[in-house]
C-alpha cells in the first residue's frame, strides 16, 4: 500500500471548523482558539481486544470508536472540533477495509461538525488506533467529576445496557426482539454533545460518560468529589425490550455493561428541572437515578437500593480494559 | 497489572505550563490558549518495527519517542508545550521497565518543559505508543513546507547519518571510534526546538525535520512549494568520525538514514546571516548544503551535485513507516 495516496484517499479537502489554520499535510496540524478552553484526550482501540470484526464492519469500527472518545468531550462539556488518527495496521487488513474505517469516522464526524486533521499511519502485527479529540467549552465550564455534593440529583441520560446486550445478540445468534436497535447501540452509538453543552449555564454539575458501566463511572465521581453515591435499581433506565433478557444479564449488563456512551451526572436539586428542560431541548432521556450523599468511614462508595429495597455496597467490577482479555 | 497505581506512578504532580487548567484525572485534559496559536501532531511507534529491545532500554525508547514527535513541533516552529500518552501493553512487558519508558519521556520533558497532561493504557499484542504532542506559536508565525522560492538558501542543522550509525554500531558489534557519541545520537536525539522558535522572527521560513532522511524532507519540500532543491553532497555536514563507516554507509546515512531529527530549511539568502546568528546564539550548527531553484518539466525534484560535481536527479527513498518491515 501506499501510505501517500491512502492518506489522499481519506484526508478531508474542506474544513467544517473555522478554527483550523493547518490540517493535514505538514509536520503537525494547527488552530487557534482564544475565547474558549480547549478539551483533549486520547484513547485507543485494539483490534480483539476493544472491537471485532466477527461483530463490526470496518465502518462500524470507525464510528463506533470516534464516538467512544468524543464522549469523552460531552463528559466535560465540551463542544466536539477535531480530531487525530494514528493507525497500526497488520498485513491482515486490505485497504478497502482501512478506508471503511475512515468513512465509519467521518460520518460520525459529519454528525457532529468534526475535522479531521491529521495523524499517522504505521505499520505492525495488530490493527489498533489513536484517536485524539479536540473539543471547545467556555472559560472554567468544563465539568469535572470532583464537582458532586451531598443532596445532588443523580441522573443519567437514555437507556443502559443496551451496548451490552448488541454485543450478545452479535455473539450468540437467535430470536432476539428489535435486533437492529441494540446491533445499532452497539455499533453506532449516539453521544450528547448537545445536551452535554447546552447545559453550560447551570452553575455546578459532575459529569462522567458511561463508557466502563455505570458502577464504575459512579465510582469515579464518588472517589474525586469525596462522597457516596446511591442509586436506586428500580430506576436505571433500560430500554424497551430489555425484558427479553435473563436478570443476572439484564442487571449485569445496565449496571457493569458500559459503551452505551450515555452520560451520568450529578446536580443540585434545585437544578434538576433545569436538567429536565434541557433533555427536552434537546431531544434527550434523562431519569433521576439517585442522589448523593456525605461519605462514611468506609470512604467514598456507590449503594445500590435493590429491587427489594435492600441497600448494598456496588463493587466496581466494570470494563477497565487493562485486565480484560479477549471477549 | 493495576491500571490505576500505574497511571498514578507515571503521573505528573505538578504541572510546569501555566495553560494546563486539567492534566490527568478528568475524562479529557483541559488548557487555555488566548494569545497564540496551537500546534500539534500525533506519531505512533511500535515494538520492532520503530524500536526494539535489542538496542534500546525502556529510558531510550520513551526518550527518543517523545523526541521524534517533539521534533514535529520544532518543524513547526513552536515550543514545545504537552503531550498525551497512549500504550498499547503486551504481556511481554513488566510494570518497571513500562515505567522506565514514561521516565524516558519526563527525561525529555523536563529538558523542553513539557507536561504528561494524560492518555490511555490498553492490552495487545504488541507494545506500540501513540504520542501527542503539543507546542504554541505566534500567530501566523508557524512554519510550513511550502515556503520555500527559488533563490532561497537550504540549510540543515547539526550532523547528519548519526543516529543510522549509532544503529548500526549496535547491531554489529566491533570497534567503532567515538562509541557513545553515535548510541546516543540514536537513543536519545537531541531537537532544536529553540533554535526554530527564535527564528520567529525571519519573514519566510520553511521547515522540515529530518525524521524520514534528508531526501524525503527535501522532496517534501519541493513538491510542498512547487520548486526545485539542488544539494550538494560534499557540503552534507557530517560527524567528525563519519569517516570511519564505508563511503557507500556514509552516503545511504546522511543521505536518506533519518531519525536525527535535525532540521531542513529554506530560507530567502538575504535572512541566512540571521539564520547564522540564531543558531551561535542557540548553541546550532548550521550548515547551507544547497539551494532552492525553479522546478522543470519533470516536476518538483530534488537533484544531488555529488564529489565529482555530477548533478543528478535523488530518489525519494527515505524511510516510509509503512512500507518498512522489521529492520
Amino acid at each position: 500500500m501506499d501510505e501517500f495516496a491512502f492518506i489522499d484517499a481519506i484526508k478531508q479537502h474542506t474544513y467544517k471548523q473555522p478554527s483550523i489554520i493547518k490540517g493535514v499535510g505538514d509536520d503537525a496540524a494547527v488552530f487557534r482558539q482564544s475565547a474558549q478552553d480547549i478539551v483533549t484526550a486520547v484513547d485507543t482501540f485494539v483490534e480483539d481486544v476493544h472491537f471485532s470484526r466477527a461483530t463490526m464492519k470496518p465502518f462500524h469500527i470507525g464510528y463506533r470508536t470516534l464516538a467512544a472518545n468524543t464522549s469523552d468531550l460531552s463528559a466535560m462539556g465540551a463542544v466536539p472540533a477535531f480530531y487525530l488518527v494514528s493507525i497500526v495496521i497488520p498485513e491482515s487488513w486490505n485497504e478497502d477495509e482501512l478506508k471503511g474505517i475512515y468513512k465509519g469516522m467521518a460520518e460520525l464526524g459529519n454528525t457532529y461538525k468534526m475535522d479531521l486533521i491529521g495523524g499517522d499511519t504505521v505499520s505492525g502485527k495488530e490493527l489498533s488506533l489513536s484517536i485524539t479529540v479536540f473539543g471547545y467549552v467556555n472559560r472554567n465550564k468544563a465539568r469535572y467529576r470532583n464537582a458532586a455534593k451531598p443532596g445532588d440529583v443523580v441522573f443519567t441520560t437514555g437507556t443502559l445496557g443496551d451496548s451490552a446486550a448488541g454485543f450478545f445478540m452479535l455473539t450468540n445468534p437467535g430470536e432476539y426482539i428489535d435486533k437492529a436497535f441494540y446491533y445499532r447501540r452497539h455499533r453506532m452509538p449516539s453521544i450528547n454533545a448537545d445536551f452535554a453543552s447546552e447545559l453550560e449555564f447551570l452553575p455546578r454539575l459532575a459529569l462522567n460518560d458511561i463508557s466502563d458501566g455505570l458502577a464504575n463511572e459512579a465510582s469515579e465521581i464518588a472517589e474525586a468529589s469525596q462522597v457516596s453515591l446511591t442509586v436506586y435499581e428500580e430506576q436505571v433506565p433500560v430500554s424497551t425490550h430489555f425484558g427479553q433478557f435473563r436478570d443476572d444479564q439484564q442487571f449485569k449488563w445496565k449496571m457493569f455493561g458500559g459503551e452505551d456512551f450515555e452520560l451520568i451526572g450529578t446536580v443540585p436539586k434545585k437544578s434538576w428541572e433545569d436538567v429536565k428542560q434541557i433533555a427536552d431541548l434537546t431531544q434527550t432521556q434523562v431519569t433521576e437515578i439517585g442522589h448523593v450523599e456525605n461519605s462514611d468511614d468506609s470512604g467514598s462508595d456507590v449503594f445500590l437500593v435493590d429491587r427489594g429495597q435492600t441497600k448494598k455496597r456496588l463493587e466496581k467490577k466494570g470494563y477497565t480494559h487493562l485486565k480484560q482479555v479477549k471477549r
